[in-house]
């Protein structure tokens, strides 16, 4: 069922929290979102084929997913956007994505379906008009994927992080708010330190994301962090942890016996 | 049209280069490999929906796809395996990637398809054993996923290393082998200094491959580097590059105006 992270009448922003068939634990749980301002739509991270069926029959109560105007992709991972071949078949929206991984997605469509309709975002981000409003394309790069965009919504104040604080839960948990950060940190430690790639490039990212005006912090696996204190306590939490290259050493680089 | 990288009548390595249908220039263009040793056969990195159609055709002159027993994967990229799929509903296959993907792998599949299907590759790797040989998964990390693996064939001697020596040219120049290194550079520099993470991991990669025998690198985009010379030049070139993180500044993580 969808979640309304915000609603004013003109503006919402809904959650998908329980559309990843993970009764036998084979796929990694996946929010997917759906932004609307003054009747005009965009998809963030629709996730792959699991999740097609389950999101176009949820999001037809809210908005008509022909008129889908965008697909905004974090990155080009399955999870993310893999069902974007079907997606493309069925409305006429343009598929948003980082430019480094724009003659990527073609890959996932049938021959033709995405001519045209790929627009690259450059290194630096962009802002994408959406109705009255316009989404912030953000840079997160290496956070986890080399080309990674997060996208914020400025009347909801919500930044959607994409794999940017993911945690690792079921579907019922997911659909919930961090309360205690500190017992939540087990359930994201051991992401961030394989996923992330490296503790400077963590840095740079909050000393960007502290200027912006961040009310909820919400991933693309798992909880949210909502409220400015908790978006602090991520902030200060991630800032902190090694990750990534900082941990590999030439021992994990040897040939397998 | 398949290319023979080499074939002692027993074991055989095929490279499928022109199959992406690049007349647009709206895909990057891409390799896919057959190895077969003694009636077993292994695909690697077979590629997106754009290449299923043209390689089910092709190594049907070589191997009967029905009996394919692994589909090899780098990593889960969409140029990677995202016609995963289908390769998985027409052959009793086993998929072998990270173990960091395994999860993620699903997301390309319809519910149910990749059950109990998919090999989870150890950080540290593994040797697969492909009928009286063994396919050895070496350690890539982080170049460029961070759960990344090249695969060494002991009998041919050549190292699939997916992304790593990536250059970006057409078909036709894609199943040439590099003759001039110097002149090369120019296709791939740009590619390896974003893509890839970071030099400390390039240079521990490149001390564990002066540990193999290796007599021909063969990426998953462009030419090969075949013969010691060859091999030892590229070495030398991506032992000294700065790339990914070491490149990243403060100025690329701002807010768009």
């Amino acid at each position: 069922m969808a979640i309304e992270l915000f609603n004013n009448g003109k503006h919402m922003c809904l959650m998908f929290n329980d559309l990843v068939d993970d009764k036998t634990d084979i796929a990694v749980q996946a929010n997917q979102f759906l932004i609307v301002d003054n009747g005009h739509g965009a998809l963030l991270d629709p996730g792959g084929n699991m999740t097609y069926n389950g999101l176009l029959m949820e999001m037809h109560n809210y908005f008509p997913p022909k008129r889908l105007e965008y697909i905004l992709a974090s990155h080009a991972d399955p999870d993310i956007i893999a069902s974007v071949n079907k997606w493309m078949i069925h409305a006429d929206c343009k598929v948003v994505i980082s430019k480094l991984w724009a003659r990527f997605v073609p890959h996932f469509c049938s021959v033709g379906n995405s001519e045209g309709r790929i627009t690259g975002i450059p290194d630096e981000g962009m802002n994408l008009p959406l109705g009255d409003t316009a989404i912030k394309a953000i840079p997160a790069h290496f956070m986890h994927s080399e080309g990674n965009f997060q996208f914020y919504d400025p009347v909801s104040k919500i930044l959607f992080t994409g794999d940017m604080g993911a945690s690792i839960v079921s579907d019922d948990e997911a659909k919930l708010t961090v309360e205690d950060f500190n017992s939540h940190i087990k359930l994201m430690e051991g992401f961030h330190r394989r996923y992330m790639i490296s503790n400077k490039i963590c840095r740079y990212w909050v000393n960007m994301v502290r200027e912006l005006d961040v009310e909820w912090i919400v991933p693309q696996h798992g909880k949210s962090f909502k409220g400015k204190k908790m978006v602090k306590q991520f902030l200060d939490w991630i800032e902190q942890l090694p990750c990534g290259v900082d941990l590999m050493t030439q021992d994990n680089y040897r040939i397998p016996k």
